[in-house]
């Protein structure tokens, strides 16, 4: 094959130049060691580029975070407002983990990088804080006007991320081997699982009438039934067979 | 009374002094643009007096979080080990409370100080992070061994601290009146609702016999039983039986 025939390689876009040359830096001298001017001069661009591109040094560590908070974001405007709404914040916590999933080398390198520069860690805590506050908002919009609204909305955002992150940070661990989609689908089940429904909180009990939790409808058509264990055996029928739409 | 029958006033110690002129500085002429030298010369101390103490200036708006964070940890390794996980998280929670509720007057104050500066925003979720890490680690020990154990703990501490934060957050806003105590014990509760007993998953279907999720206990002896919509009632009836221990 003649040389002529050979198609010129890709410049990659500027902004990917600047990350791998930043990321070749750092696992070379250190985050700390390393400099914007360092990074520039390997890059072959100018110090304006570079800003241009991230306003400082740790942004560029966390290169597609801003646009992975947008494309959530819209995700989350554009559902379907009938759609069960914790099922749709784990759909839109599995985004973020499409983006770490994308490319697992330079997850991992930066997972690494991360635990060891405590200012990055802070960086990444914002960062967290943001995706939470998105999904938060998200629901508090879903459940506006409902008891508890804000209260369901922030807890059940907070332990969509806590999910999401532990199942991360197993994938991150293992070297990102394997495909994380399993492990993050069962972390963010037992979200489901908790919070999918209305909360079926036993009553207190005194009454046989009271000692019943309501029946709770499920997505899935399944039913909850919370009972107290010395309840008389023909209610707990009785208020079975009305839950199952049979009395 | 003459002024020979007064008692001298006790002078604070010099850490609380440290930090009331800090407050005073802060809301006088804003946070940024009170300088260490500037505290010290109002608290009448050295410089090295305040580093002694604080570290940074971002550490005198939070004095309190060290010795709370030290609290909670002592508070959960001093717990009965068969006492319920998830209200033992709740109770180590409520110290987080108790502390703002101290001192409301303070807490507001630095409430919407937190609120204007990015810098003690960061810090403050560095220190919310700790106090979640300090839950976590304790639920961590009690589910060891049990499937999914960690998921469960990082999940279950992170719905505390954002429940906890929900109903802080609204008695802050209210500028400190009335008792928050009532509020976070809300908020508490559902968390508590939501994971104070085994998930009850429904099982995936198929056979009869895989209808039902298992009956699981609870400690106040309540039974939380899962069925799908469409299962046989004879075979519903049979399954509460069991759960009740009647059959």
């Amino acid at each position: 094959m003649s040389s002529s025939s050979v198609a010129p390689p890709v410049k990659p876009p500027m902004r990917d130049a600047l990350v791998t040359a930043a990321f070749r830096l750092f696992l070379e001298h250190g985050y700390e060691q390393t400099t914007v001017d360092d990074i520039v001069a390997l890059a072959g661009v100018g110090r304006r580029s570079f800003f241009r591109y991230f306003p400082s040094k740790e942004d560029v560590v966390f290169p597609d975070h801003e646009g992975c908070l947008a494309d959530m974001t819209a995700f989350l405007a554009a559902g379907d407002p009938e759609c069960e709404p914790v099922r749709r914040v784990c759909d839109a916590a599995r985004l973020v983990l499409r983006m770490y999933a994308e490319n697992p080398t330079f997850s991992v390198q930066r997972y690494r990088l991360t635990k060891q520069v405590p200012g990055l860690r802070a960086y990444e805590l914002s960062v967290v804080w943001r995706y939470e506050r998105a999904l938060a908002d998200y629901l508090r919009g879903r459940y506006a006007g409902r008891p508890d609204g804000t209260l369901r909305a922030d807890v059940i955002a907070a332990a969509v991320v806590a999910a999401h992150n532990n199942a991360l940070r197993s994938w991150l661990r293992s070297d990102g081997r394997g495909d994380p989609d399993e492990t993050v689908g069962h972390a963010l089940g037992y979200v489901q699982d908790a919070f999918g429904t209305e909360p079926a909180a036993p009553a207190p009990g005194g009454t046989a009438a009271a000692l019943f939790g309501g029946p709770v409808e499920h997505p899935d058509d399944v039913v909850v039934l919370v009972s107290r264990r010395d309840a008389p055996l023909w209610r707990v029928v009785q208020e079975i067979e009305t839950a199952f739409g049979r009395a």
